[in-house]
């Protein structure tokens, strides 16, 4: 007989690092065990700072993860440890069936801590399966007392984007020598930004990306707010401080710049506090699981409604495109 | 008075360029003219073929996106030429507002060409909205009659999966000298490449990709069927005839290589038509489009038969973590 859900979570949160693994499993699969499992430690969860970090291919985003990850747990003076989880979301090929940078091969540096709990995810399905899945992962790693959990993103899309919004803190690695359209691909990705990152900062054209990048920051922070509101606050009130997202240097092969980077992400975090912010993040981030729950479970129900056959007619309609689709949607969907 | 949106297909199809112009910005922002319009259209719409050109940044796509225009413009001999559209998906800044690439930069080699039609579109607002838009878009030229639509998407995430996904031909562009971790994303995104370029083939280290991709690519290919699936074809039946995508070499900046690639993308349409892959993707295409329709209208249905008090509610109680997100759409959504 397999475990329960609950029994699983009070496993994981008794510090049995098997129970979390299969608990996460059952949770990614979204089996009656893993919703299980997640309703019973929901009030838990909620405490984790959650770190998103992303960027485009080639920028060595794994090794600094691997770097923060160790700056948290040996800190610098002054600051206390803290507990890391790792959430990696690599995109895999349907071949392969997993992610392809193995857990293995990302715990070396971190192997035999037992305040340290990596997981790659792979990208099995559909961008909202995969924004599912990890949303999950992270609370169940949030609930059973993971202080920092750290969400590591691949590529530049707008599937990154829609994770690294998982986060409170939003990291987002360059790196010196990429090519001229990844100034496009960084307009969209800087909105998101609350630190950057410079990584392989020992390769030459660092300069280039560090003056790119401060202009790029600069454009977006002149037209933050639309004329009118500009208009509205110039003089009388003092404006309030604002979040200016550093550019850091770092070379996360030999730690350079880690401890730099950690204490900015604190910076942050202190930021967030004071206004509010992580409140607001948090409401955000829920609000936006529930609306992809409700969002499938009214396909469902409507699916499961609707008379087979007038569903076929419609589609066939549709192919030999004797109705458009939005006629074909008021056959199916009525108010 | 602004004319309404038949009057604006009317003229589109007609070939008047300001109204086509029209007709796709109010497609593209849903409006009840560019739903009409649309509507009108619909039935002239299924025939151009859809060219998906999709890679990573700095692969140069947009210069080969304008030599595959050019090639189709300009035939080799014992080709017919062909109208173009070229729908560009820029990744933008909410601060911009618009794609950073405008159409002018991107006109210039085919400026005065009135069998040409460029357009670009801005990442507005979330996923599924420029999937929508795209795909509305690409409907509409398609409609008046452009031949060849060319969509390019900027990045390798998902959400270019999706667009690309879009089309009936995928075109993965490669470049030289990427980092490593390109290959992971690759994995991913070979599986929805018919054709494969090495685009800036005259740079170092072409060698090496090219190994790399048709590493892959052979990787991709013997798993392509579970076992029991392999073990079932052995020998009996002569198996049908499987699409090898080829990977082909172009410097776009001096057009090498692109008629190849032309003659390329017509070896794979004759091969799409030939096997009945033409429809396919054609049925695929408009049950997307339709299951996009059928959930924005649910969840709009939904929410206006919702008491607000009750959403706000379930809602506090969420936010303050009394229940968990599966508990809140039990309340929220019944069967």
């Amino acid at each position: 007989m397999s475990a329960s859900g609950i029994e699983l979570a009070e496993g994981a949160l008794a510090g049995n690092r098997l129970a979390l693994a299969r608990l996460l499993t059952q949770v990614e699969n979204d089996t009656p065990a893993g919703r299980m499992g997640l309703d019973w430690l929901f009030p838990r969860a909620g405490r984790a700072h959650l770190i998103g970090i992303t960027g485009s291919p080639g920028t060595g985003k794994s090794s600094l993860v691997n770097r923060i990850a160790l700056s948290y747990r040996n800190p610098m003076a002054g600051l206390a440890a803290r507990t890391v989880g790792v959430v990696a979301i690599d995109p895999t090929s349907p071949f392969s069936g997993g992610a392809l940078l193995g857990d293995r091969v990302r715990m070396r540096d971190l192997a035999g801590d037992s305040g340290v709990f990596i997981r790659s995810m792979a990208a099995r399905g559909a961008l909202g399966g995969l924004a599912r899945q990890t949303a999950a992962a992270v609370q169940v790693m949030d609930a059973v007392g993971f202080e920092v959990i750290l969400i590591e993103t691949v590529g530049a899309g707008q599937s990154e984007v829609d994770i690294a919004r998982l986060a409170q803190t939003t990291i987002v690695v360059e790196a010196p020598g990429l090519g001229d359209e990844i100034q496009a691909i960084k307009a969209g990705i800087l909105e998101i930004a609350d630190i950057l990152v410079i990584n392989k900062a020992d390769r030459p054209g660092v300069e280039n990306t560090e003056r790119a990048l401060r202009s790029m920051l600069e454009m977006g922070h002149h037209h933050h707010l639309p004329d009118h509101l500009n208009a509205g606050i110039t003089g009388a009130q003092p404006e309030a401080e604002e979040w200016q997202p550093p550019v850091l240097k770092t070379v996360a092969t030999d730690g350079k710049g880690t401890d730099e980077l950690v204490v900015a992400i604190e910076r942050h975090l202190a930021y967030l506090k004071r206004h509010g912010e992580w409140q607001r993040r948090q409401y955000a981030r829920l609000m936006n699981e529930l609306e992809v729950l409700v969002q499938g479970a009214l396909v469902e129900r409507w699916r499961s409604a609707l008379p087979e056959d007038l569903y076929e007619e419609v589609v066939a309609q549709l192919c030999e495109r004797s109705i458009s689709p939005y006629q074909a949607l008021e056959k199916l969907v009525h108010d």
